[in-house]
């Protein structure tokens, strides 16, 4: 079975949500600077939301390009995963308008949470469909990475009712952790 | 004739389908967990036609994998299910914020069952041109699934004036039948 | 120069266009049959121009499979095409919203004289640089539903002063003349 | 590794970010021509921002047609490049709705500013990665157009508060400088 139909399914469901953000972010009625001044959270929210869309667009890329064969299975933990991205949005614009403030917070935990989760379980499918000695088994090994940031999202959604800004030092601590694109996917195309 | 471009255009109508229903969940003016309360109903409409866009997305993918040629005749038939399609987001949001009551809910049943027969004739089209001997022709066979599916939603139109859970277990129930994506066309591809 | 990337980009503006303009339907506030009542009209315009928008999908897919060869022309003649297409969407809830009125219908004729006169545009673009020679200029050849549609366009526009239903008759008239999709490309295509 | 996924996944967003501005200019409520007369501002910067995203789409399609290798760097560059894309329709909802005055003018002119120096460093880096003697460093050479743009909005920004329609006049003449794609690529594309 071809993959090259889910890539681009999965290409074109993550474009709408990364970009669909901004028409939340409604436009001022005023023509003044100060009119933007209680849209800064929603654009720090933005941006948050925008770098955690682009990991996952990026670590998919990455993990499909080791991928050789799929199956429907792999498709319904795909649409699974994209379920839980669909809901990026919605968070994004809640701690926003909300001004990150402690509920908010924590149910955007949640939603990262499950990403990450779904991501996780994604992985492990398409892990055992290419087989042990695979490329993409070797790149992820042990997946320190994907283990330490379930760990941050799992005490960040509890800490926000002590602080919400202690969870979203920790949500920032996960995408910086991220940002650097899976050296050890690329190590393992570079190799062939 | 090329399939690839119709593939592309149905993923991207089909990407934006499943994500713009996102859009219609209103964000809470309110940073409480009661605030979320109202969007239950939303959020579950939200989950039922996520999994049947993906239902569809899947089987269309699978279907085409197994068509070599198509004609002007496929294209309109593939447009004409990509309108049904489209309808469901404003399906999905009538149903939520009715609290699943019984005119919206006999009108989603009308709009899947609507998705159901469009598809059903594209399939029909496309067997025609692919020959009685061909693969897809082979995978689908007397197509019991699809068969049962309409009988589904021709009963639960009416019954959502009896009882409007009547027709939500139905349109539940139906989706159950197809989440497992066709494994009779997959086997079919797995020969090849 | 590549070709692919241009279909790639139209294909989902394209997907775009005939996708949100179901967002312009806002959903009744009430859970009865009659509050769907002043929602046909709205219904109505977004048939026809998801129809229309499918007309151009369909023609587009087919003139650019003749095409071997594109330039930076191309691509702005094409731009050029996309922007009058995005404006279909706006044309087409004001029409539903303003029932069929003469302003809105005349307006709306006017966005499809220009939807036209930009693909012709573009056809002829790509015409001259296929050469006399090519398939698609043998399929187009003195593209007299063309012709026939921008007259028609012409005498909508004030006749929706008129009467608004002679405008909307024209436009219903060229839509069914451009529904099969175009014979002589495929045609052409299929001697290859 | 390979570059069709970062140009499909690039195109997508492009195709929503310049089609979702429409979704901004909301239909008038009356069936007059009047009616239309204070949608005239909103128009024109619809039109500029169209115009502006397409010469990125077509500068963003030749740069790439010219790239051989990407990395995990690049992807991040035209992340970064991407996102200041995605604030294009912020900005052009904002001017056309407060009428070209000064404040939204010089924040339209600081978001161009941003795309135009992303793009600039997307650019550094893929020449970087293709090599001194490579096709993309010859058509670039030292990017005239390019430092010629960065010196217009760095003007046009302060300018706005002189007088807005001083920047307007600078942000179209940056347009009208760049809506000749690239001709020194293309002439090294034909090259080939």
């Amino acid at each position: 079975m071809n993959k090259s139909r889910i890539e681009a399914f999965s290409d074109g469901v993550l474009a709408i949500i990364i970009t669909i953000m901004i028409l939340e972010i409604k436009v001022p009625h005023e023509n003044t600077f100060q009119a933007l001044k209680p849209l800064i959270p929603v654009f720090l929210s933005y941006i948050l939301s925008f770098v955690y869309v682009g990991i996952y667009w990026n670590n998919h890329h990455h993990m499909f390009h080791l991928v050789k064969t799929i199956n429907g299975s792999v498709m319904w933990a795909n649409m699974h995963l994209l379920f839980w991205l669909s809901l990026i949005p919605f968070g994004t614009s809640w701690i926003g308008e909300q001004h990150f403030s402690a509920v908010p917070m924590s149910i955007y935990g949640f939603i990262l949470l499950m990403n990450a989760i779904s991501y996780t379980l994604l992985q492990n499918k398409l892990i055992r469909l290419q087989g042990k000695e695979s490329h993409l088994h070797h790149a992820v090994k042990d997946d320190k990475k994907g283990k330490i940031s379930l760990f941050f999202y799992i005490i960040a959604i509890p800490l926000a009712f002590v602080s919400p800004w202690i969870s979203g030092l920790l949500y920032i601590t996960v995408a910086l952790v991220w940002i650097i694109p899976d050296k050890r996917i690329e190590n393992q195309i570079n190799k062939d």
